[in-house]
């Protein structure tokens, strides 16, 4: 069953000046002049590969089924870590065995990963340096064009799982977690999800949620932006589903000068 | 009459790292996989619905006639403000009724404009803090698919146009304007246009007009950059129509100092 | 032979935020709808020709033949300098006559270059400030529609080359280059090639090359990236050929104090 048209969507820390990406692109359209090139991002903070898992983990839900995600987030390109790909029941990933499918493994239900192993299919010679161009584009390539998964290579053994950023009772009536992602809006976007606020409102109904963070109490959800006092920090479930903490007309980023990692907690009382 | 191949353009304040503009194309792609999307830009200055509307105005009529222009700068998304859709003879506009098209208001013959109300074609929940996603990409996609304008809502009665920077006459001889927009090279680009110039230049056919900013006169207008003085501020009309203040091998936003709203004079003598 | 649906790259130094490669895009696709644009980069240095140049040195061989590689940085546009095609083997390459193009005249086998004149296929009239909009973007349409290329003007009997940097032979043992470019991660590529290396050990092949730069010895080449010591400079062959000096986990651009023109020595002992 050929993939034709298929859409290939790319997820790199390669920035934009530089021209890695389009690279990337001619090596695609060179093998498959019909695959449809989609950028997720080129500006995951370098070599953050937890970063670049959790923005494939809110975007890659939202594309066509049978689309392929793309992800070279790789500080260890060219080492012993294998190139995979991952076949869902929705979706199909390429990328480096290095944790950035963590959030999918989660996710989608998983049907079968596989080492890439077989050169036929890369560019010749291979850099060391940079196989985002040289194996992974190739790859991705013949994939939508149609060469079925079991081709690239052998069914993966294992595969890696990085620990996910998850919050935690600290103690009887406070849920902590963190920020795990700050959006262009200087927007704190936590590891704490819609979910937990239907657990916490199912076990306690007749309590209420505080946010807190950075030492400031926030009072509880908000629904929308606008709703927000000015220049101060808020909260709300953001698009994402995560709480999210924003400051209207501001960047609660600066406001609080939090970043990542920053404790984020919900006081039940 | 479908439009099956459509163009949609997309000018937004959410930046490139992260995945929001990534998401609405695969909603659209999802619901129009013909649909063809190009960027005009994400990097509006955060909720800065005139700067937008600026972009706008300066690229919407260099694409195909009926390509659809949707923006989404949209500050009070999940208030009350309505998303709405504008036709003019020439193009259709989707986005938030926030004023961000007030330049096409004065630019273009309005043919209809409606209230997009109809949620069924909306994704399932419409969240209050990304509209982008589920309510103005699938309705782009919807409608570049061939429903028709009338099917998203009732026509809007009225619409909010935002007070358009103009210049004026401060004494008998100087035309006042402001900076409006600042480019990538730090070129100031005012409201004072053109059709100023050739005004002025009908009446007083006899007069000269001189540039006056930040304390500085810039002499008359010079025809194209590499005329003016190196690393010393330069008027001449650009390619927007509008005058701008540049500097030779430098940028004149910071020889200058100046910024947005910064009082630019054209002084006849 | 017409070229209907070819491929359209893209390399400028506008940026991002500000509208005009949109434009550019714009009026591409109104011209010639089925043009395919990639983007190789928007964000080279504002006016740096030899950057771009290089730029364009490292992708254009990754796109399919026959595509129309666009280049628009241009300081000096409006003025006397002329706007040109080239058709090389391979490739063809439309820009102004800056020598943005001389490495492709090193690399390619050149069959002819002619100089843009003929207005008929200008938009109408031609700003003196965005030649990108009002000439090369719609040369460039009408030429992937199938318009030879001698309808747009003379054969140029010159054509400027820039002195691309080269390294050479400071004494009998140390080669000395420079940094010509650097990329996201910060690390530092230089004029030395993989060739220099190749012609160092065929001629010495009993003696090790050991590289310096800004008064640091790193030693020799290595593999790839995470083969390099934590946060401290190191050496390898990058995707480009060149030589590239890095730091694993840092960039090695703030870790040296190094920039362009930056003295990197391969020293033979």
């Amino acid at each position: 069953m050929a993939i034709m048209r298929g859409i290939i969507t790319l997820t790199t820390d390669f920035g934009q000046s530089s021209y890695f990406v389009a690279v990337m692109k001619g090596v695609i359209l060179n093998l498959n002049p019909e695959a449809r090139i989609i950028d997720i991002t080129h500006d995951a903070s370098p070599h953050d590969i937890l970063e670049a898992a959790f923005i494939l983990k809110c975007a890659y839900r939202y594309f066509p089924r049978r689309s392929v995600h793309l992800v070279v987030v790789d500080p260890e390109v060219g080492s012993e870590r294998s190139p995979i790909m991952v076949a869902t029941d929705n979706y199909y990933f390429i990328g480096p065995d290095n944790g950035v499918f963590s959030y999918i493994y989660e996710e989608e239900i998983v049907n079968s990963v596989y080492k890439i192993t077989e050169e036929h299919y890369f560019l010749n010679p291979v850099s060391r340096t940079f196989q985002g161009r040289d194996l992974f584009a190739p790859v991705a390539a013949y994939f939508t064009k149609g060469v079925p998964i079991h081709y690239f290579g052998e069914p993966a053994e294992e595969y890696k799982r990085l620990p996910l950023p998850q919050p935690k009772m600290i103690s009887e009536n406070v849920l902590q977690g963190r920020v795990v992602y700050i959006d262009r809006f200087g927007n704190l976007i936590a590891d704490i999800r819609k979910e937990h606020f239907d657990d916490i409102q199912f076990k306690a109904p007749d309590k209420k949620a505080n946010i807190r963070i950075a030492g400031q109490n926030l009072g509880g959800l908000l629904e929308y932006y606008a709703q927000g006092p000015d220049k101060k920090p808020a909260a709300l479930i953001g698009s994402s589903g995560h709480l999210e903490i924003f400051a209207k007309q501001g960047k609660a980023q600066e406001i609080l000068g939090a970043g990542k990692g920053e404790a984020v907690e919900v006081v039940i009382e």
